[in-house]
């Protein structure tokens, strides 16, 4: 979509400084931008990109407005900024109701009319889909699902019976909402499944990634807050809750029961044990490994970083030695703690 | 479905005390209970709960039957004995025989009538499903696929030309059972792709959890036994074979080949290299790495839980020092060694 | 499919010795062998194994040719002649051309009259799809999306719009192509969405694993290159770049904007930082945690190999309080030489 600048700064906010009559069309990156496109200084490092930038107008800091010779949108949060702006060049098709004629859809779903449902969708009874919902092709609507209004199911979503999706929610291809958790009673060496009757309840704004999972809870349900975003490849166990606006990266994996706070960011790879505390404002980096609660707000690590084969060996054998190594140190400060009162009283 | 107690006990052998003819029809958690619904309590730390609780019965243990204020289902096993009444409770609807209009069935297919094959599902030749399976919507059983009676596919389980599933399996949505292993050889800087001519093949009562895969055989099968339960995310290589009644949580990942034994349990994010022999009743806890083989029953763990993140750094830098540090203070022992020698030549 | 050996041995460019009129119909494994099957020794420490073989004829080098009393093919790489010999007896069947009538197929599709549709597949807008391209069921091909000729989607493929795929790739079920990158600003404590106008593009001899993702660019493209090979449960970030023939084991992660070199070998379950420079021929072993960049080739591991957990606890807990023994160690150093240099005085 085209847009000129002086409707571009007023619509995010920004103000101008250059030709406001200049039409930007797309977006793009400093160093690869041609005529007709917007893009951004997010970091003043880069700040020597802007001299030879090809953009027709960038987005950039009060402090970093002096060196682009192309018009510019300055303001306080350049990449926000450039999220909204492209946002409106490069926007959502609006959603054409309607349904697939290869669609299944039970009688008794009730389908907005601005909704679309689209082909070999399979909607099971009872179902409710609010308006201007998209439902890509080939997902399933288990029986009894709800969505909200506004919401995009891309293609290929599965949400199992009784699973509620908020609006605005926007769920990727293969994911899988509502499955059974894994819950299971032992009986000698046999597994004896549990049913699995709570639901998955996703609320507004939320995203789900590629072929990640949310399972249903065993009797009260899962539930994910507002505005939480989840990477592609994450698996939340039944019964979790997560906070509002918390965000996970890729693979990631919540074990059953845990109840994460708010406007946590959970990096990728990140295991968590089941029954855990997280409270709000709680960071994980990448691969940690969380066998605690923890409750105060910060950032917690684990892991060993990556370095060479050989040296790894080495070092990970004497990691099996640590605590006899540590017992060897304290050994060694008694006796010299004793020599040198021997000495003291030699000394003397 | 509604039971009352009496018929309740004696269906899940437990010995009733209180009214045996309440009536329940759900089961629910103790602090959540409302009337008509069965509850549990597991662990006797809970037993406070007892007295407010608003269950119409509650499954507990004899040491904890004195405290509850409702009628009582006594068992040695509280936990598995409410699996089994839940079981009651929440049955799985009996599956009606038939096959969708919108499914693609090759004519050489052999389905029991008994069996329900659902919207849009693919069944290509050959294909054998036994009595009373459930085949839910979008699933696709490639050529030769068979499946045992009262298997049930949840939805979207895409099972590979060849693929063996016993009876009493439970697939989820979005696993991929019978995959080409990941096999090649190399030609140069080339990679020349093994065709795979193996099979996966799943014995009874295995559970497979949503997007997990479980690849087929190079040559040989890959084989899964009886009773093993997998979560979702589930990786399971060519060649491998699980034993009976093994259980793995999800994101875990089996490389080619190796063979575990019975009665494990797998915790979730557990890595396993290829050629391995783990050995029966062998337990893993979470994100362990494991590099070798273990055949003797146990406990195995590995990794480094989260701290916060400034303590984890200069724990990890001194990581990469260990295999020094160890020679220093071997050095050390060894220098005081010598001067206690010293000072003991000294005072004598 | 049936075969003599002197045809065969032309074929992969070995030597015959033996009965070059004896005919091969399948692989096996050596000690599994029966009548009609062709084996290899890809390791002389099986040798013992030749002895016995059932198999009508055997791949092996040179140094292991006197042992085996059947035909054999002298190779001087016998595992990448046995991938070459089991390519030739069980070939990918030829794709018979036509689109199944239940595809449901955008009449501006470009479709190769030799290429085939399979069943429930849906194909969006301005598709293009190759000579001999083979398109399993229930597959999505979104808007634009390009496939080279001989490529081959087992079933269950999403590719979103816009994504590219060379020639004779071959795509496993569940594997998602394009989606939109995991791109937000933060506004506040709210998320907002980055419109992801880049694409996913997959160069030629790409494999992509069961349920494996990579994810479209945000503004450039993410880049597969030639070669490629990714197992199951790979997560590929937005503007990834992959040289090409580097191969990934299953759940290996890369966050996005890193760039990895050419004929790399990534195990299974590794984790990698975003923005991040992996040089050529670099190997990470399993579950390495990869978070700074690595130019130089060579092997590169980390991670804590799983031990007792008894004893895995007591060292874990001298992790935690590893800087500290650290210092304590250099501080025994510097009161040793002291007390050497006090001892030292006092002797002269």
């Amino acid at each position: 979509m085209e847009i000129n600048l002086n409707e571009l700064a007023a619509r995010v906010g920004a103000r101008l400084r250059g030709d406001g009559d200049v039409v930007v069309s797309s977006v793009a990156q400093l160093t690869q931008a041609g005529a007709g496109t917007l893009s951004f200084l997010g970091d003043s490092k880069y700040r020597s990109h802007l001299a030879e930038t090809k953009a027709s107008a960038v987005i950039l800091t009060e402090a970093d407005a002096d060196q682009c010779p192309v018009p510019i949108l300055i303001s306080g949060n350049p990449y926000l900024t450039f999220a909204e702006a492209a946002r409106i060049l490069h926007p959502q098709p609006p959603v054409v109701g309607g349904v697939h004629p290869s669609a299944v859809v039970d009688p008794s779903a009730d389908i907005d009319p601005t909704a679309w449902i689209g082909p070999l969708t399979v909607i099971e009874a009872g179902v409710r889909v609010g308006a201007r919902v998209f439902v890509g092709p080939s997902c399933i609507l288990g029986a009894g699902v709800e969505i909200g209004d506004d919401s995009r199911l891309v293609a290929r979503v599965t949400l199992c019976a009784g699973t509620l999706v908020g609006q605005r929610a926007m769920l990727q291809p293969g994911s899988v909402i509502g499955r059974d958790g894994f819950g299971f009673a032992r009986d000698g060496e046999r597994w004896v499944r549990i049913p699995q009757i709570g639901r998955a309840v996703l609320g507004d704004d939320v995203e789900i990634g590629a072929n990640s999972c949310v399972d249903r809870g065993a009797i009260a349900d899962t539930l994910v807050g507002n505005g939480v975003k989840l990477d592609n490849h994450i698996q939340i166990g039944h019964n979790v809750e997560i906070g509002d606006n918390t965000a996970m990266a890729a693979n990631t994996g919540i074990s059953g029961s845990t109840r994460i706070g708010r406007n946590c960011t959970i990096a990728g790879a990140v295991g968590m044990a089941g029954h855990l505390e997280i409270g709000d404002d709680v960071h994980f980096t990448g691969m940690a490994m969380v066998t605690r609660s923890f409750t105060e707000p910060g950032s917690y690590s684990s892991g060993i970083p990556a370095m060479p084969s050989g040296a790894w060996r080495r070092n990970v054998a004497r990691f099996r030695q640590l605590d006899d190594l540590a017992r060897r140190l304290k050994q060694l400060e008694v006796s010299l703690e004793t020599m040198k009162d021997t000495q003291g009283q030699e000394e003397s």
